[in-house]
């Protein structure tokens, strides 16, 4: 198997660069990176129209390759696919992301974004992320990711797996959940200030208040559990096409 | 109803201008614009953590504000409602856009991804596109949109309508579709350049393989319809839950 890497993080980062060094120890597939040149964390699913893209490009172990590239996550694995930076891959992994990417936060999150451009390439994929900023050991979920590569990636033939492991050592984790995207709800978002010109200006941030409904993503971290949400790529309601046939049925231009 | 218009095209950009218009004079709703400074096409649903939102204040006709912001399409909507910038909205309106946003392309899209976050806050939202970037008349839409408001936001009290116009004059409209989500399938997507200094870099460009399929939304614009697809924030992938718990009913940690 053929694993394309990537991350939001950067291309040093310590999660992506765990991970590899993970998967080339404890595996035998073969691995390219492509990640962005630095921080895009939060940058969604955006991708680099208006400038060109250039990268830097690493020899790794083997004979594969890393390219540092100044885009997007989804830059990257679309540079790296259609742009056939690498060879075409079979499986897409973006992280080990540093903090953690649960319920509706997905959409904000570089690091599943990456996965989900290879689901829409038609390539599967996993999005991992350790869920805590404080936690700054990739070591467990890298090795866990390793020995259960197989068995993760086995009836994944298609659609993004959105891992998150607990933000500490294994032996405190719970199990493993497969869960649904929980909501995520945030108090505080926004914190007014004023700069020493008298200007105002707003800093977003906030603590989640966690939804508690025990079958979502948000509540297995919360009890330390690895939670695995089957994700996929089309976002429309189905449900309701119906009834806007009839609303709209005799309505003329 | 207080409406609060959003786009990605930037505060000045002909398409919102043309609908606040259009919406104050053909109807009794209140409209305030929360909008980026700028241009963020293609921004996806990033959002900005690291650096503070700056905004200008406009005033728009009767009571209402208008709002410049430094930041994404997706922080004006959660500066707007989370930092009550304006009074809570009872619909998030973004666009009208230049260029369409259908298929998979709407995981890029600025447009929809404001939209996008009405829904996760709770506000019912549509994104408004017109499917050229040649055909620069924003006043066809914007009448359909000011005259059929009425009919559209009946019964959509939740989610996402998705509403691409045709990118001509009104009198070649065939019509209004109901549609799901087409894929957005580029042909030719990175085009390889040398600069002067003999550093390869690549643009991200490429021409839309149409999705053929009778029912999708860029086979709707494709014959000159007006397309409406109804869309939610869930990418849950609840078909295949129940296949990863058995998966995983027998893995430990």
């Amino acid at each position: 198997m053929h694993i394309l890497l990537t991350n939001d993080d950067g291309y040093q980062a310590a999660g992506i660069q765990t991970l590899y060094r993970t998967l080339r120890a404890k595996t035998t597939h073969k691995i390219s990176i492509v990640a962005p040149d630095s921080q895009r964390s939060a940058t969604g699913h955006s991708i680099t129209l208006f400038h060109p893209l250039f990268f830097s490009e690493y020899q790794l172990d083997g004979e594969e390759k890393g390219y540092a590239v100044s885009g997007t996550p989804s830059d990257c694995v679309k540079l790296a696919v259609q742009g056939e930076l690498v060879p075409k891959p079979d499986l897409v992994v973006s992280g080990i992301n540093q903090g953690s990417n649960l319920g509706t936060d997905v959409f904000y999150s570089g690091t599943v974004s990456a996965a989900m451009e290879g689901v829409i390439l038609g390539i599967p994929a996993l999005a991992v992320s350790v869920a805590s900023y404080e936690f700054v050991n990739f070591e467990p979920s890298a090795e866990y990711l390793a020995e259960s590569l197989d068995h993760i990636v086995q009836g994944h033939q298609t659609g993004l797996l959105n891992i998150n492991f607990p933000g500490n050592p294994r032996e405190s984790w719970s199990g493993i959940k497969v869960t649904r995207l929980g909501r995520a709800v945030y108090d505080n978002v926004f914190e007014r200030r004023v700069n020493p010109r008298g200007r105002v200006y707003y800093w977003q941030c906030g603590n989640l208040s966690k939804d508690l409904d025990e079958d979502t993503d948000l509540r297995a971290i919360q009890e330390n559990y690895i939670s695995i949400t089957p994700m996929h790529s089309d976002l429309t309601d189905f449900k309701r096409i119906e009834n806007y046939k009839k609303t709209f049925q005799k309505h003329t231009v």
